[in-house]
């Protein structure tokens, strides 16, 4: 049988370099990959698994945990997630898995089995909440992972994360260089660590202003159409003053909160200004709005290369403040703002007799 | 550190003995098991992840390859495919992944991967083709693999099946006993090993009265409503005779199938007969056809624990034809069979002065 020594002989090679080209190192040139693997098919050479196991420690698998299927996540979108993860790690030499985990056990044991058989070198982590147990885990035990958004506070971590306190503070701006005072945020769950970043970057914009920020005008909710259905219902059918203009965190959001405002026979912008974040990863667009949304944007698929390139960067070595990156995100205006109606000129009649 | 050993001595067990319970073992006993962890959290034991490969060779996870989406499998079907088996697995001690291959690579090279690291313990592998370049593949590896869906010919290797051959010969002898001599059969790719097992049924109930296969009535295609739209107009819009009956091989080309006869005026079962097989995975429902289908079913998510409970046992050393089953299928009569016309009693008139 063909051993690994027999291989590194052949090629003039050190033992070391030619286990390195057989897993699929990036540190590997491909002449050198191409020439190892002829050799390997020349020679027939059958790794040694156990062997190749001690000499590396890898086992060249990286994997995503889900427990139960994400809320937020139809049949497609949550295709879309595998897919666009696998190509990034498939060109980084990684092979990635997907584990659906029990939704009635402890992720924490579950992470534990999957890395105790020694069977993955490291983990995406998606959604992750504020004080994120998973994180703080393999933190302890020392195992690659980057996360798909930043924590604040807890132990160091490896992430790619939008600026989502920016967004915050973008969508706030634009609204009060509009004249807006009242401004509500519809908002994400708050133990979502973007929901809390965006929040924080809309109490910044406030606070440049003057302006207190009012809880009773900040509502979190799962990003979803009921989020801003009933909120719409909850701000501008009490008793007023109505805000003037509203944030939404996600366009389902936002498709919600026009349904809502349509069925109060409020129209957008002349009665409510909207803004919203556009990930642009559901089936919605903000152009599709009538009329189309302002928004800040970051299309949610740019993220999956620098994910997979992060990951392999902490396997390989990597520490892990050189693996923490914050994208910008683009701010795109459309016509969801105007000026609130009391700052507007009083209306004129016009030519036909009518206010309007 | 507690070390394997020391946990071994305070358990007065063999090293193997605590290894073998702490990595999920099916021979250890519960009890057994119960105290093993209560001692190695009491010691705060670590497994020292090189060691535990060592001495177990196994990383406790197992996979399914999927390369691109599976055309039969729309995002929620998927989602019930991977929640079903991880699962299962999940309750054998096993963690399940899933892995996307780019379907632009060549699979078996994926599948080298996946084993050379050592990462995975076995694999399940759906829909197979004949002659599966993948099944082979992992025999010359030694790599535990159970196929969902028995393969003829080829090398030795555990399936969990139901059994196609009686599909095709069920629903054709049905048809027969109702006198149907024109038997049209609607099937899968031919590629598919259960879509030749049921042709090879369906011809060996043909053999049984004495009748011909006609190649011309065996129309092969993926299991679509497309399929059977444009084979109902391939089959009856063609030169006479036409077939009476027809069989469909999944419940979604039943329903282009009727699409197709409606919009040729022709009734079922009045003027065709119809059968399926019913796998009760599709949005689709045999009773919800008018009139309801007479069909062989077989419950496809019952699949999900014999092919866990089949590859648990492959790992744990079962030999191969220990790990070979094929379910019987049921068969469920309801009201899209009548005889064919030729063989009815001419129409009466009826008190109305009509003919039906």
């Amino acid at each position: 049988m063909t051993t690994l020594k027999d291989l590194s002989r052949h090629l003039n090679l050190s033992v070391t370099q030619v286990s390195r080209a057989l897993n699929g190192y990036a540190d590997v040139s491909e002449a050198t990959r191409a020439r190892v693997l002829a050799a390997a098919s020349e020679l027939a050479y059958q790794p040694n698994l156990s062997a190749r196991k001690l000499v590396s420690g890898r086992s060249g698998i990286v994997g995503l945990v889900l427990q139960g299927t994400p809320a937020s996540m139809t049949g497609d979108h949550f295709l879309t997630v595998i897919g666009g993860l696998s190509a990034e790690f498939s060109r980084r030499e990684l092979q990635f898995v997907l584990h659906m985990a029990d939704p009635e056990e402890d992720v924490i044991e579950v992470y534990r089995r999957l890395i105790d058989g020694g069977g993955l070198d490291g983990f995406v982590l998606i959604e992750p909440v504020t004080d994120d147990r998973r994180v703080a885990y393999l933190a302890q035990r020392g195992i690659p992972v980057i996360v798909h958004g930043r924590l604040f506070g807890g132990p160091a971590h490896a992430y790619y994360d939008i600026d989502n306190a920016e967004v915050g503070r973008v969508l706030t701006r634009h609204l009060l260089r509009h004249g807006h005072r009242r401004i509500a945020f519809l908002n994400g769950s708050p133990q979502r660590a973007y929901s809390e970043a965006r929040r924080r970057g809309h109490v910044e914009a406030l606070e440049e202003a003057g302006l207190p920020f009012d809880p009773g005008l900040h509502i979190t909710a799962s990003m979803d159409e009921k989020h801003g259905l009933v909120s719409a219902v909850k701000l501008f059918s009490g008793p007023a003053p109505h805000p003037t203009a509203v944030i939404a965190s996600h366009l389902k959001i936002a498709r919600g909160l026009v349904q809502g405002l349509s069925a109060l026979g409020l129209r957008v912008p002349d009665d409510v200004s909207i803004v919203a974040h556009d990930d642009q990863l559901s089936d919605l667009a903000a152009t599709g709005f009538e009329p189309p949304l302002t928004t800040t944007t970051s299309p949610i698929y740019d993220s999956w290369a620098p994910l997979a390139d992060g990951l392999a960067r902490l396997i390989a070595g990597a520490p892990i403040p050189a693996v923490q990156h914050t994208a910008a995100v683009d701010f795109v205006e459309r016509g969801s703002v105007a000026a609130p109606r009391n700052e507007r000129p009083a209306p004129r009649k016009n030519h036909h007799g009518d206010t309007r």
